[in-house]
């Protein structure tokens, strides 16, 4: 039986949210159509929403539904830089961001004309409002992670919002990786001013909080400007056409509901369970050096620097054992790079390559983090071994 | 027990697709990750592929699984104007084409500087291979629909593939309505040009064959040249970023091969229930004109005018006796407008309003048809009514 320790990557599907999947799955008809059957998924679907939106803390019109986090992201980023009338075209991107904002980014500036203000990040991983605040004077539009996906730091929400809100600037607060864990209320956020600035979107993704993948939501302020990225039938305000998945939003619903009930136990607990994997991995690299804020993190998130052993050779040593841990963002497709995240926190590009995220959740158990810790001393032995050759040879 | 006519906007989940995406949702794990549980799913992900692949007559690593038809044409449309080298700006967009396309193509106009070059539609529906083809040289890219969604004609698909590839233009074919029904081979639809021109991608929706809402695809030739839609990790050869659902793709994959194992026994059932559709309305409503190819038409289709009797208020009284029918197409999100389909074919804007779409699918009986038959005389005489008092009042 393996041990399942990269729940950043994706959790498992929540038996409350595959049960609501099944029963809206099994009517037929499509939201949009006028007759009955189409009139009992549009009621589901915006109950659905209204649910959605009393744990995400917005309205109900509020919530555009989309197929996971990065398409929240690409509509957040594009439709705000599209839909941009400050006449400026710089976007305040923090170093440190997930590949779906990167790569948005580097596409608006490569094919749209945008340009880029880099926000350095503090040692620890966080977005410090101050710099936030300097950086999104006169800019387009401004976007940052809640908590860092690889490093599991979490930057002040309230202070960035306020800072953009200052700056009479747009701001896109990716909260995919923290929603599960942290009570994000995005009209508490954004505050109670009626101009298309400050906090105006949120991305979450269903598969980080035990929904299906393949849901997710962008929260759009009322206020907000923004242009679509999908368009089509004009479905939700027009900013994302297509047919929309009613059992999708259903399972999204019980499991953001879910994960909200259940935080207040579940946060100390995996805390708990984080602080047994660091002390154990300590007493076994005793020069291992943990990453990101020692005080705002993710509860269930370890990431350690592991001097002379590759993270990579880790990872397939410890999955050799059944234990199933990652080397950061999961989401670059396979590709071995060194971590840009760990690169923009002053890293070299040999340390960026020798860290492991270990990121626990709903499943995890004290019997997970024993044997990870069992199988800890040997893997990292045989890594720094095969690493000192890999370095003797070159 | 309401009567579901209404296939064509959606067709109930397939059985053997929901198991198919029961067994793999309860895994855990991201496609993307290099342990144990992500290669596992990645190897479902994959066998996935290559069944969508057989049966849509591609390779499988031209299969870009997206979040539904509205998608896959955002991303045919834009992504083919994104990446054009040819110098040229415009888009062949024939009339009567779905919104989702429709819509695209007004926002790359508006937003991006895209011209269009209209196509009329042929008295039956039929886009015209030859006129297709004068407009499609010196173009940015052409798109088509396969089979109309509201009139349900069919055009010569491999006509207009070979018009475009004669134009050297890159071609988008949506077969979204079409896949269930037609055996559309892309491999022999394109030819075998090397060339990024002619037929390089073709849109599918999960929906429209059994598979859950919130699947699909966009086959994309190795050839073509197509900018993504929506950036982030790089996954899909860096065409369509995001976490991949592999629960759906398996469930597609399983749907797609129910509907193609099926064709052959279902296409003759469900073009004899909609002829009994037809003589039925026939003898309630002698001047009903049926619009659409009389020969090259979905099996399950039947689009007709009432003239007389609005579209929308037949619709209302045939649903309150529990007969599910459609105006034309559900993914306007219930606006009631005069159909532009119709209109396209010449007709005026109060017979646009005056048309009803049945389409027959898999679940679809002879009682069914019996049923709609017996309450279209009191619907179709009090829609009358209606009508006439309308008129006097106006």
């Amino acid at each position: 039986m393996a041990v399942y320790l990269d729940h950043a990557a994706a959790t498992p599907l929540r038996p409350e949210a595959r049960d609501a999947w099944l029963t809206v799955a099994d009517h037929a008809g499509n939201a949009s159509s006028v007759h009955g059957a189409g009139q009992d998924m549009r009621r589901i679907l915006e109950q659905s929403r209204e649910r959605i939106a009393a744990v995400l803390g917005c309205d109900p019109i509020e919530v555009v539904l989309t197929s996971g986090g990065t398409e929240s992201v690409n509509l957040a980023v594009k439709g705000l830089w599209w839909a941009r009338t400050t006449g400026h075209d710089d976007i305040v991107l923090p170093d440190g961001e997930h590949h779906a904002t990167l790569d948005t980014v580097e596409w608006l500036v490569a094919a749209q004309g945008a340009r880029v203000r880099s926000v350095a990040l503090e040692p620890d991983g966080r977005i410090a409002p101050e710099r936030f605040a300097t950086a999104s004077a006169g800019a387009a539009l401004a976007t940052a992670l809640v908590a860092n996906n690889e490093v599991g730091t979490i930057s002040p929400a309230a202070d960035l919002a306020d800072a953009a809100a200052q700056a009479g600037t747009p701001l896109h607060l990716d909260a995919v990786g923290a929603i599960g864990h942290l009570d994000l209320r995005f009209s508490e956020l954004r505050g109670g001013h009626r101009t298309p600035d400050g906090l105006v979107a949120m991305s979450i993704s269903g598969h980080k909080v035990g929904a299906p993948v393949g849901t997710g939501a962008l929260v759009v302020s009322r206020h907000a400007r923004l242009a679509a990225v999908l368009h089509g039938g004009g479905q939700q305000r027009g900013l994302r056409s297509g047919s929309q998945d009613v059992a999708g939003a259903a399972a999204l619903a019980v499991a953001l509901e879910a994960a909200a009930a259940e935080r207040d136990t579940e946060g100390p607990r995996l805390r708990d369970l984080a602080d047994s994997v660091r002390r154990g991995i300590r007493s076994v690299v005793p020069d291992a050096v943990f990453l990101g804020s020692e005080t705002d993190r993710l509860p269930g998130h370890v990431h350690v620097l592991l001097p002379e052993a590759l993270g990579e050779t880790m990872l397939f040593l410890l999955d050799q054992r059944g234990i199933q841990v990652s080397t950061g963002s999961a989401c670059q497709a396979g590709v071995a790079e060194p971590s840009h995240v760990v690169l923009s926190l002053g890293y070299d590009d040999r340390a960026a390559r020798s860290v492991l995220r270990i990121s626990l959740g709903r499943t995890s158990s004290a019997d997970d983090v024993a044997a990870l810790l069992g199988a800890l001393p040997d893997a990292y032995a045989r890594a720094r071994a095969s690493s000192a050759r890999a370095t003797s040879r070159s």
